[in-house]
């Protein structure tokens, strides 16, 4: 028996017997007033059993139910106001490090102790993922439950810490088991199906490499998909094609990164993607020693609803481009894209929108390129008419970009943005993007 | 190249990449003002290689540079006051949950975050523990570190989940440089040597169990050392003997924890054992279905130096316990035990002791008492000269004790001692300890 | 890096560091001269590249080379008649026990060293067995090359020997790339994609296990499916249906093995079915203790060939069974079976084909039947219109046939056969098959 | 549940049950004629149960009684001389290739077909291993077991086919269940217990290779230890001190093989070593970069016992050899070597017995000397005075040879070697060992 298996079986033994301690689970018991007899009590049988019942309760509740429970989560636990207020006045009577300390404690939310205590129960780590899922989700609604998404997100930033992630590579040696959860999650580029994940795992010029937490094994948290190519790419069918030849990886001068995937809604706002893409970068260039460059090809799926929202193209679109932009086809449906995908105004608003359209807190408005250049990537190329699916036309109306990765370059770029919010684009692209007068 | 061999190769790479972007680490750089940078910048190839080098000084430090990095650690890193005044302020203005949020995450020790950072570096949650165990050293004539002592706690507390932790059995299938810590790290009964080790992890009727974190796979958190047995077993030597006959587990009716080791001081203060116990119990009992009873045979580490401290025995001890105690030789150093060793008198200081003298908060004074009577365990049998060794004689005059797990009553134990700090213990015991008229 | 990738690794070094010694391969070398190379000389670099050599050029081979080749291994190696001719002499001087064995030796064909050496090179193994392969397609008309299958055979059935393989369950836990072999070699019941995999893999009630030999171990010699059902099946369809219900295994008192396949042709001759399938007896019984039957459900793929014969049926059939064979639809095309797929008479044609047809060397004609009858399996029912595929018609009117594996009776009716060619079969059977007095 | 023990698991249930159909084991049963039913029965439980009862008592059986089986072995199991007889004719008539695969056959010794049955049940292949070890002992003094000698040899050859054998490097995360048999093993340079073995295995200028076979996966067959070292080493006792300096790795210039161990005496005549010195070279030049060279440390063991038999030296040795052996202390028990260890004429006297002693079969006398230049190796210096240890004086006065593997002739030499009887040695120890007149 394997380690994780023996565990396992024991947990799940230790919460049988803890079960028949507590008694038949109730259908429609209080589940809030199970949380506070685990906080409360320290049995441990009875807490891990406890433990797995509100979490499998809690999964098979409808909304109302779910709901309920997380608002009592995060109302009913504390902090104790009245012990809150002590530790305020000893805090501004003293100032001391242990009465701001005992401030820090006190005012915990309690709903964090009981998401750890909860998290005991086996397997609860990903139960817990899908309750931060549902608090994404309904915190829309109910805005009380704004507090409680920052008591998990806090949380998880603790557990997941980079520290522990591990990354492997994913290829067709891996079990089906795990392979499955990549058909599953990958959102950019669907896989149609195994043979398709296949080449896209099992081809010698393409890689597949994803972050994993040890304590959950079979999950990826995010994944990236790397093409190795000669050139850098220009439009996204290419790498996909089933009957494309393949390349000797020795041969490649370009690493593709065509798709970032976090399969995890439950840690949002948890970021591992720049930690991702410079490991791989990293094992790439130590495998591969023809490497000379690594770029994306990413969509760029802001565009279209900003330059076709007349209030954001102001002052910033010419005439010329809102004339572009009234010739294109909004629900193309045809084969292939339009003629006017191909049109040089449409690369301009493109260029436009992305180095100077920006976000009310700063930095690029295209969560796409804010993602990459907050990463220290360039923005290298605009493609008109890289993307020909629905999808793409529906967001950019084709336009794809490279962004690159230059290590010479990346840190100071990436202070730039932070810091000052400079977008760090091309030569080409920054010409694109400048603000014109228009003739006549 | 297994998972992960490659993330650690990969991390390896990465910091010596960001190495060459901070330049030569120089032998005497200012660790915090390092520690700042690391947390104040977002670059990670830097940031991994800061944090690397400041670990790797770190280790190599003396407790001079020690101490003021650990100062600092604790005092120069925030909360800012000014912000913290503000939130509390805010807080007492309308004591909303966003705002006691706020309190909370403004009042958090600042060192918090650096720790979290430094986590990032590849190995580093080991160098984290040891420098903990720093900590608890150094604290003892530098109070001001205290505080910095509870932050690594609370942050270890939430990396060190119960539910991350993996138990594993260890027997002799087990790697060596696996095996070897355990040599290491037993402190009640040692191994001596790989023969000793190998009769105590590989005999038919001896077990190891040991937690792990998986972000240390070679590092052993906690383990317990099992006999079975035909009976409670009164003493620790034939356990220990190494031309003892074993025992077919089939034919076992009891199960002995015989030694309890936490390996990782900078631990302390985490509590692993008594979900190890359980499990361990739970693994038995599925595996041996002729299993009746779990027991202790545990040292009385406290016993000595209270019965020898007359302000301690006061009220509780009759004058023919003192002179029982006079009549023992102070530094017995011969073979085997005294006589006395075995007297009446010995067994009835024993019992006193562990149900009567009780610590300032509350609960059994001795320390393993505590921990097993905290668990639910009931105080089953007192066993003079269980224990022949010289450490024996010091600690307790080799009166070993046993405690039982009783499934049944474990949680009501637990409870009652955890509420009312009642010792549950066995009639017999109860009988011996009870206070009692001296004649004459 | 794991043991066997280090192997390999190291064995292709030596190999390419062996080529640079032996020059560049020729594209038309002769194999043969390269083979006598191989045996006479012992430098062990150059061998073990001389070795891939022969097998990569063999492997690109046309027929019309590998039959040259296959033809030079089985005749141009001796032994040396001459050689064999005193043996001969001196064996019949004195019969000894040692002249006896230098008989053995010196007869010992030279194709058999050949294969032997041929054998240390990277990967051979599998070389090998497709090289067999050739030789079984290539004897039909080269009758030469039967005595070099003879000789693969025997030295296959050493390397192979039973105490060698590795019996492992297939589940959705395994590598796809091992996974994928399945869906290559099942020829029984195809596997309709990976989706149909997952369901014959990962249902609960069901179960893959195959045998594999520790120098391939991603290639699967042998394997066979079972369903977990409450009742023995009459029919295939309801077992592979996408949407059945899934049964607890607990609640299964049937185990039916649904299908057997062997995937390596080059091990022709060698048997592992019967070892397989009374492992995976013990092991369902061992982990099922709910089961109390083991059946096959088994086509019967000589039946239609055998009863349209005219030379076959004489003598056995009665005129009414000839009539009811007539009114059969020779290529049925419709939906489902026509009616008389479950005429009474094709129940008697099956049994009296499957009791009483034998082959020339004795034993059931048919060769599925032959299979389990000689693995001491009873001949338990007939099921008329049991496969409603297109090829189950052809072969055998969609009958099938369960076979049972009763324990208490498997030796006895094993010696029965073996020894009488006695096929064991139910009553029921036995009354369908027996001869009977036609009226008018 | 893994693979291995999976399948070790279900052959112990099919033999138990097995075990029930052949009833009670009888103390005394007739192994011959038990291996008399295995082989002429095919039921397969049966036929397990009964293998492994007939090792169970092989193994327990005293010399007497496995002398008796192994006879009976020899002796009992055909050929059928008829049958062979009849073959014989039918070859001579004919000379057809079928003809000479019958008599090959029908000529193979009966005891083979038997010990691979036996090789079926679970864990057989190590208890025929030790079988053949007992006929290796027997045989000294039953000169009729040389043939079943033979044929184990040549059964074992062919099971143990170099394509099949695994390379591991040991180091110190291998289980101790396998680090044990090193232990055991080791014969040329004894471990002193577990510390010793740590440093042999795990300094990181300390290699151990060892050959597995898949069948028997805790069991190494040879292995070898490896020193990395700046310099050819001209004795031994540096290579084991416990207090050496190590040195890394990347700044070793030379590969010292320092022991050769074969651990299984029943695959004696099974040659294994020199496929796993060119694997290790190979593995070693690819990971290291900076070796120049390869060279054993090696032993002359059988230096004393030629040069002190007067039969041997003569016509080689010169009377001052002579006076020098005579000099020399026969049972030195002192500390350290005596002063006449590094006469010159010591050098000398191995020179002259390495380059000029030969084997009756050719080749040279001393068996390491013929292993290594078998091999292709080439003498390359004597080193006086090199193993101060007892055992090293007791066969060669303390000398200590260096072979040197030069990959650029090692095919030549081994050719001339084997061809010739060609010692290949260096200039240095050709002149060492020539024949010169003696003055006066």
């Amino acid at each position: 028996m394997p380690p994780s298996s023996m565990i396992e079986g024991v947990l799940r033994r230790i919460t049988a017997q803890g079960r028949s301690l507590i008694g038949q689970s109730r259908r429609n018991a209080d589940l809030i007033a199970e949380c506070k007899t685990i906080v409360s009590t320290a049995g441990q049988a009875s807490g891990l059993a406890r433990a797995r019942d509100v979490l499998d309760q809690y999964a098979a509740a409808n909304d109302d139910r779910k709901l309920a429970f997380l608002t009592g989560l995060a109302t009913q636990f504390g902090p104790d106001a009245e012990a809150l207020g002590a530790c305020i006045d000893s805090y501004l009577s003293g100032h001391s490090p242990a009465g701001m300390r005992d401030l820090h404690q006190v005012s915990e939310p309690g709903g964090v102790e009981v998401i750890r205590r909860l998290n005991r129960a086996p397997g609860a780590t990903a139960d817990l993922l899908s309750m931060r899922t549902d608090v994404l989700r309904l915190k829309r609604d109910n805005a009380e439950l704004e507090a409680l998404d920052r008591d998990f997100r806090h949380l998880f930033g603790s557990w997941f810490n980079l520290g522990f992630l591990e990354m492997r590579r994913i290829d067709w040696s891996v079990p089906a088991e795990i392979l499955e959860k990549f058909i599953t999650y990958e959102a950019v580029h669907e896989f149609r199906g195994w043979e398709d994940l296949r080449r896209r795992v099992g081809a010698p010029d393409r890689r597949l490499y994803a972050f994993f937490h040890p304590s959950m094994p079979a999950e990826p948290l995010i994944f990236v998909q790397v093409a190795l190519t000669r050139d850098i790419p220009r439009a996204i069918a290419p790498i996909l094609a089933e009957d494309r030849a393949t390349l000797p990886p020795q041969e490649a001068n370009t690493a593709v990164f065509y798709s970032i995937t976090n399969c995890q809604e439950g840690l949002r706002g948890i970021a591992f993607g720049s930690f991702l893409i410079k490991q791989v970068v990293e094992q790439l260039r130590f495998e591969l020693e023809g490497l000379e460059r690594f770029v994306t090809l990413s969509p760029v799926p802001g565009l279209r609803a900003w330059a076709e929202d007349p209030a954001n193209a102001d002052g910033l679109l010419a005439p010329r481009h809102v004339a572009a932009i009234a010739a294109l086809d909004t629900n193309w449906a045809g084969e292939g894209l339009p003629e006017e995908a191909r049109s040089p105004a449409l690369s301009e608003i493109a260029a436009i929108y992305l180095t100077r359209a920006t976000r009310s807190e700063g930095g690029a408005r295209d969560p796409v390129a804010h993602f990459h250049l907050g990463n220290g990537a360039r923005l290298e190329a605009i493609n008109p008419g890289a993307d020909t699916g629905r999808r793409g036309w529906a967001r950019s109306w084709g336009v794809m970009v490279n962004y690159l990765y230059d290590f010479a370059s990346i840190e100071r770029n990436h202070e730039a943005y932070a810091n000052d919010g400079a977008v760090i684009a091309s030569s080409a692209i920054r010409r694109l993007g400048r603000p014109r007068k228009e003739r006549g």
